[in-house]
C-alpha cells in the first residue's frame, strides 16, 4: 500500500503511520485510531490535538487497514441500471451525499439490460462491502435480488420484494395513484388511460392497480391502458400516439414524469392535441423537469430526501442486516397540480 | 471477511478459499489466482477447468485479498459534483460500463459545491484506488486537483489543466466554438451573443474565447455576452431573458445544452420570440435531450464514447501514472445541425 499514499510536499516521502504518529504525540495508537473513528469515545481534547498533529505530518488513516481491522469497508455497494432516467441520477446523487456524511463511500455498479446479469452480478459479491443498495431494481428477478444481497446488509430502494427478507424503501406508490384518479375525477373527466413503463415491475403494479381500482370505484371509464415498454421519453411519445389514435380521452395517467414528457410532446407536436384544454396528462416522480415552465406536468412527487434519510438510517442502525427481520418503509408522498391538468371542457 | 460472502445454496457455509479449491482441482494456489486475472499468464484451457470448477463450488476471488497480495485494489475513484446536468450521469453510465468491462469499479465521491471541499476530498486519499477520474472538476482548482490525485493515476475529463503534470482527455471545444461561428454566419446572421455557463472555467474559457475569435475573424458584431453563472435550466432562462432585454440579437450561442434548453424555453415561453425564426439558439454537448423534437437543438457533440474509450485506455496502459509525463488528448467532436437555428430573416 506503500504506493498508493504519499506525504504532502514535493518530494515523495513514505507516508506517516499510525503507530510513528501515536509515538510523535505520546498517545496510544488506539487513541489514533479512535480519533478518526467517527462516534468512537475519545475526549474531546485529545481529539482536537491528535488530529492537529495529524493535518501537521498530512497522516491520513489508512481506509484499507482499517477495514481490515474492523473488518468494515466504510464501503456501500450501490446497483443501479438505468441513469437516463433524470429521477436516478438525482437520488444518486443525494444517496452517495447522504452516506458520505456518515463516513461511507458509494461503490458503483452498474448493471446493463440484456447481458449476462449474473456475471455483472457476481462483482457484486466479490467486493467486501457494508452493504447493498439497489436502486432502479426493475431489471432483477426477486431471486436475483436475493442472491445478490446474500448474507449482506441490504436495502432495496423503488422497489418492494414479497417474502419478507429485503428491507425496501418506496414511495406509496398506492395513494399516488389513487391520488391521481381522485385528482382525474375532481376536474370532470370520465374518460381516462394509463401508460404503464416496464408493465411487470412492482412500481408499475402498484402504481397501475391502484390507479384503476380508483378509476372503477369512482364510476370512470378506463377507456385504455398501454404498456410503454421502458420508463423513457421514447416510450412516452409511442404510447401517447396510441392513446391519440384511439381517441375520446380526457386524462392519461403516465407512470413516471419522463414518460409523461414524451407523452405531451407528441400530443402537442405529433397529434395536435392541445395539453390540458385537449387531453389531460399527469406523471409520477417530479423529476427537475416537472417543474420547468414548458413542461409544468401535474405528478405526484417521491420523497427523495425522506427516502435516502430513512435508507441511510437503516444502514447505519443495523435494521437492514441480514439477521434482522425485514423492513418495508412506505414513505408518503404529495400530489403537485400544475399545468398539464385541466377541467374537462366538452368537445 | 468470513460474513461477508457466502456459499451459494441454503445453508451458510463458510466460503472456499483459493487455497482449498486448488488442491481441489490438484493446481497450484497461483494458477487458481491467475486464472480469475484479465490478462495474467495461463494456459487457456487449465483457466477453462479452474473456472468451471471454481463455479461448480460458487468459489468466488476475494477482491480485497486480492488487492492486498497485488498492491492493487481494481476500484477507481470518481469524482463528480454535478448530476443534474444530463451530460454528467451519461458520462458516468458509460464510464463505470466501459471500467467494468476490464474489471475495475468505480467508487464515487459526489463533492457538494460550496461546503468544505479539502474535507470532502480528503476521502479519496484515503481509499486505495487504482486510479482517480475527476469529471465535472469546475469547482476544483488546479491545486486542488493535484493534491487530490497527487501519487495516484489521474485522468481529468472536460477539463484541461496547465502544467503538465495531470492528464486530461477533453473534446476540441475550440474547434466547437468556432464551427458554431461558422454556422451561425453561414446563416446570414451579424449580430451574435455568448451565454457562459461558469465564466472562469477552462471549458467556458475555450469554447467562450474561440467563438468570440472566429466571430471577430468573420466580421460579426458581438451583441453582448452573458454569465449563466451555473450550467442550468434556470441559468439559460435568466441569461435568455437579458439577451432579450438587450434586443438586435440574431442568435446565441450557449456554452452547453441545459443551459440552451432553458434559453429557448424563456425566448419562446417569455419573450415571445420564435426560435429560430426570431433568433437562432445553439448548444453544446449534445445531451438526449437536444435531440428529443420538442427542443431539437442545434449543438456541438462531444465524443462520449472516445472520451470514455480512451480514458480507460490510459487507466488500463499506465499512461496516467504519477512517473509518467501527461497526455492531453483533444478529442474531435460534431456540429449536429437541428431547428433552433436558420437562416437570418430581416426584421
Amino acid at each position: 500500500m506503500s504506493d498508493s499514499e504519499h506525504a504532502g510536499g514535493k518530494g515523495r516521502r513514505k507516508p506517516i503511520t499510525a503507530r510513528e504518529l501515536a509515538r510523535l504525540i505520546g498517545v496510544s495508537q488506539s487513541a489514533v485510531s479512535r480519533a478518526f473513528t467517527p462516534g468512537a469515545s475519545i475526549a474531546a481534547e485529545l481529539r482536537e490535538k491528535i488530529l492537529r498533529h495529524a493535518a501537521e505530518v498530512d497522516y491520513h488513516p489508512n481506509a484499507i487497514a482499517s477495514m481490515l481491522s474492523r473488518s468494515r469497508s466504510n464501503i456501500v455497494g450501490i446497483v443501479v441500471s438505468d441513469m437516463q432516467n433524470p429521477f436516478y441520477p438525482a437520488l444518486i446523487e443525494k444517496l452517495s451525499r447522504a452516506l458520505q456524511q456518515v463516513g461511507l463511500q458509494s461503490l458503483l455498479f452498474n448493471i446493463a439490460k440484456g447481458s449476462n446479469l449474473e456475471h455483472q452480478l457476481s462483482a457484486v459479491r466479490r467486493y467486501n462491502v457494508d452493504a447493498v443498495i439497489v436502486i432502479s431494481a426493475t431489471i432483477l428477478s426477486g431471486a436475483t435480488l436475493r442472491w445478490v444481497t446474500e448474507g449482506r446488509a441490504a436495502v432495496l430502494i423503488n422497489r418492494v420484494v414479497d417474502g419478507g427478507e429485503l428491507s425496501c424503501v418506496a414511495c406509496d406508490n398506492i395513494a399516488g395513484g389513487r391520488a391521481i384518479a381522485d385528482h382525474f375525477h375532481q376536474l370532470g373527466h370520465r374518460r381516462v388511460a394509463y401508460v404503464a413503463g416496464l408493465a411487470h415491475t412492482s412500481t408499475n403494479l402498484e402504481r397501475q392497480n391502484a390507479f384503476i381500482t380508483r378509476v372503477a370505484e369512482l364510476g370512470m371509464t378506463l377507456g385504455g391502458h398501454f404498456d410503454g415498454g421502458e420508463y423513457s421519453y421514447a416510450a412516452g411519445r409511442r404510447a401517447a400516439l396510441e392513446v391519440a389514435a384511439k381517441g375520446n380521452i380526457d386524462a392519461v395517467f403516465f407512470a413516471n414524469d419522463i414518460l409523461a414528457a414524451g407523452g405531451i410532446d407528441a400530443f402537442r407536436d405529433e397529434a395536435g392535441l392541445r395539453v390540458p384544454e385537449d387531453i389531460s396528462v399527469a406523471g409520477f416522480d417530479d423529476i427537475a423537469m416537472a417543474g420547468w415552465p414548458r413542461y409544468s406536468i401535474t405528478t405526484f412527487r417521491q420523497p427523495l430526501d425522506e427516502m435516502v434519510q430513512v435508507t441511510v438510517g437503516m444502514i447505519e442502525d443495523g435494521s437492514c442486516e441480514p439477521g434482522q427481520s425485514a423492513t418495508i418503509r412506505r414513505l408518503s408522498g404529495e400530489l403537485i397540480v400544475r399545468k398539464t391538468t385541466g377541467p374537462f371542457v366538452s368537445r
